[in-house]
């Protein structure tokens, strides 16, 4: 149950969202900017970062809604992983230089100060430009702050496979400023 | 030394906001959506949370400047706190409700999932209501997240006292909105 009462039975960060409506266009209008680009990174490898950072934070709801954007971007299979066993890149043909912005991502989720000279070397050797770089950490962060809402409210999350594909089908279509109303399962059924 | 190159040399959030005025636009939004109300948690209450989630993440920047806001807010004298040795909340007279969801927002910080039951419990038991819950659990995640941005770039800091002062006071009196034209320091004469 959750740690507050919802006017709602939605899952996730839909719950909350729906019921506090002036954060969530903040929120929202952020994931849009920030996942909803082609520039330098593409929509799935900046959706990867959102899933692997949320797996690292072992956020079911956020890891696997993120993996599903990604894959259905990428135009693979969904999937549903366990968050405390399984990585949201395995599997998965990732550039070099994205490899070594998800070692950025991994860090900034342990804690800002925790990116070292050394882990943006390595980034910019593979190539990786200062928009790469401010993305991945800005998107790092964001999901820390994602991951945090929907967990520390205690949020109730679907299990199945289902949900998530068609949740993530969703996010790569639509994208987030209408996610809310979209993503409520009662408006299925327009999607 | 900042692990991107900026285009200006204003400190902390203030420089990578300055050059990505896509994303600023909407963390100043969700600044100042949860930090320029009074509902039911005054604007102190909510930079004093900001402030003591970034000294639990060691973040300087952050950290005084959102305490220097709380500290405009009640009119009492600006302060420098070292963030590995201080408390933002030392000698402030706080609410019971606030010491409350300052440990919630305390276990958010570690992460979302630290939050339990008997930590809502205790709030709830002080008059913490479903809306201040709701606000302390995202203030807490967002300063997770905007410690990250700053401190994930590495940029750099002022020291002293009176730059924090003159940042908090000018966020308390004139909220988020315009905050990146308006914290310049070329741009204080105006303020």
């Amino acid at each position: 149950m959750a740690h507050i009462t919802l006017s709602n039975d939605l899952p996730g960060i839909i719950g909350p969202m729906t019921q506090y409506p002036q954060t969530a266009q903040a929120l929202n209008q952020l994931a849009q900017v920030l996942l909803q680009t082609d520039e330098e990174l593409t929509k799935a490898e900046r959706e990867l970062i959102a899933a692997h950072v949320s797996q690292l934070n072992t956020c079911t709801f956020c890891s696997n809604s993120h993996l599903n954007a990604a894959l259905a971007h990428l135009e693979q299979a969904p999937r549903f992983i366990d968050v405390t066993r399984e990585s949201a890149r395995d599997g998965l043909s990732i550039r070099p230089v994205v490899e070594a912005l998800l070692e950025v991502a991994g860090k900034v989720q342990q804690g800002g100060l925790q990116v070292s000279e050394a882990d943006i070397r390595a980034a910019k050797q593979l190539g990786a430009t200062d928009r790469m770089i401010h993305d991945t950490v800005l998107i790092a962060a964001a999901f820390c702050m994602f991951n945090r809402y929907v967990d520390g409210l205690a949020t109730w999350r679907p299990e199945e496979v289902g949900f998530y594909a068609h949740t993530g089908k969703m996010l790569a279509d639509e994208g987030y400023l209408n996610s809310i109303k979209e993503a409520a399962p009662q408006e299925s059924a327009l999607a």
